[in-house]
């Protein structure tokens, strides 16, 4: 059986075709111009779909169906991307207007995090598992979450908003204006801030140097601590015990079989994973009389998003 | 159809005929000797069973199956009891052993907390809900979380345990020894220690006097307040941020329709009540996109054990 998987992001939109193994058969990807007229962005992303089915040689009927993933508030039932910051979506049905655009009536819809841990637990880094956590260490904290197999989305697909889990009372202040969630203190973002605080405090560690030359970003840290900076080695072991603390609030609801780490922080390997696993296996409760919970990287990268909408089909 | 609800306590144990929409139809309680030989408090729950089907005049094959609700950790899928702090069981195979002795093939069994989330949410304060978050504010915190109608438990059914989320990097040292934890501001149990901080405190305070005449419990501050004392309203108010806390926690991850309060503390009604559903309300992320998320008070009490067991088989 043959699926397909679409990836719209802010900048570009991928197309897949992806069989029942989640292996992806042939793919494409194109420009997407997202400020454009509503119909004119389904209009290019249906005739994408339309290229790449053409390109495999595959007739419609050999497909069982179409899943997409887009980034923004996705009603999953409805098939409607409520809004996004990305695109310029407003309630359109998207579901229902690829359908008729390309032919196929199957098409289903769901949030792009939310496909990604789809992906990555049934095909990628959690393959094996039923029950699964994603977080994406990026600009926020995004999270997605299988249980049973299934993507757990809440009442009108509301709900997987695990960054704004809260970690600290009266805490830092969050990109929604709440304070001490978990997206404030585990997010890229943050660990940039964290940086640039350290850098401040000790302007003369290897750490300040690194950053005056390159300028901060989520990796800087994580590069001084390789090369010695105990002031480093300091800001990252924190920001792992911050990531640490929010994996295992999830743990402890989910008790999932794996944790996938994924975002740019997760290209730190296992500078990032190791110490994650130690704290998670310390912390959750019960590990005692339980199986441990896995902690691993995620390892589909860019295709995590056009396998995870395939999955929405399977 | 009929089913048989089964609610294990400490202390006794209830047997109840339940039917399709939850109405309890004939019910019993017998003493339990939890510190009794294995298999002579299984025999004793086998007998109650079949007393209470003797007892409303039904045959064995009218009933779909029994349910049991056991506190302790509970391998649901495998119906084994792998222990109880209160109940002499070890790895007990309860679901085999009691279909064995009571002679009816489907048996199935979860956790107590779980079974009184399960009746509340088909049933009782979240009736007509396919996603429900409760909590249990007693000695610790418990929840019960179902999701699309389906309890969820976690791999080896070792989650749910949303007592034990963070909330207060470095806070509150938790009964379980880790420090923050949700229980650790929560729990009945955390309400007399800041009922008892705040007497300290203010000794010539209506608290102060109420707790020296009476004692200190998880009322004290409520009634308190409700005579006037701004010592116990601070108590009270600070203690609900508490829980509200925790509650905007689950209703980020789960966006549920409905979040059930119960507990001997829930007790307190709309004094509790509605300054939660106020602070979920505000606190929520993207409420003002999605459908408000009801906080109620549970009410089926304590018969929401023997109709959340029975519901396992439905």
């Amino acid at each position: 059986m043959k699926f397909v998987g679409v990836d719209i992001g802010g900048m570009s939109v991928k197309v897949g075709i992806v069989d029942e193994n989640g292996t992806i058969l042939t793919k494409k990807t194109a420009v997407c111009h997202p400020d454009g007229d509503e119909n004119a962005i389904v209009g290019e992303i249906a005739s994408l779909i339309a290229e790449v089915i053409d390109q495999a040689g595959i007739l419609k009927r050999e497909l069982a169906g179409i899943g997409i993933g887009c980034p923004g508030s996705v009603y999953d039932e409805k098939g409607i991307v409520r809004y996004s910051c990305n695109i310029n979506f407003r309630n359109t049905p998207l579901a229902q207007k690829i359908a008729q655009l390309v032919g196929i009536g199957n098409v289903r819809l769901s949030n792009d995090a939310n496909c990604a841990a789809l992906g990555e637990t049934l095909f990628g880094a959690g393959k094996g598992a039923k029950n699964s956590v994603m977080i994406t260490l990026g600009t926020g904290v995004g999270t997605g979450i299988v249980v049973n197999g299934r993507l757990l989305t809440g009442n009108c697909s509301a709900g997987a908003e695990g960054g704004h889990i809260q970690i600290n009372m009266g805490g830092r202040k969050c990109g929604c204006e709440k304070q001490g969630h978990y997206e404030a203190y585990a997010s890229a973002t943050a660990l940039i801030a964290q940086t640039l605080e350290a850098c401040r405090k000790y302007p003369d560690s290897l750490l300040a140097k690194l950053v005056a030359e390159e300028g901060a970003s989520g990796k800087s840290a994580f590069e001084a601590a390789r090369q010695g900076c105990p002031v480093a080695k300091r800001v990252t072991s924190r920001y792992i015990k911050y990531v640490g603390m929010g994996l295992v609030s999830f743990a402890n609801v989910f008790y999932p079989e794996t944790i996938i780490v994924g975002g740019g922080v997760s290209n730190e390997g296992d500078a990032l994973i190791k110490p994650l696993q130690r704290y998670v296996s310390r912390n959750v409760y019960g590990a005692q009389y339980n199986p441990p919970i896995k902690v691993v990287a995620a390892t589909l990268r860019n295709d995590a998003g056009i396998v995870g909408a395939a999955a929405l089909c399977m």
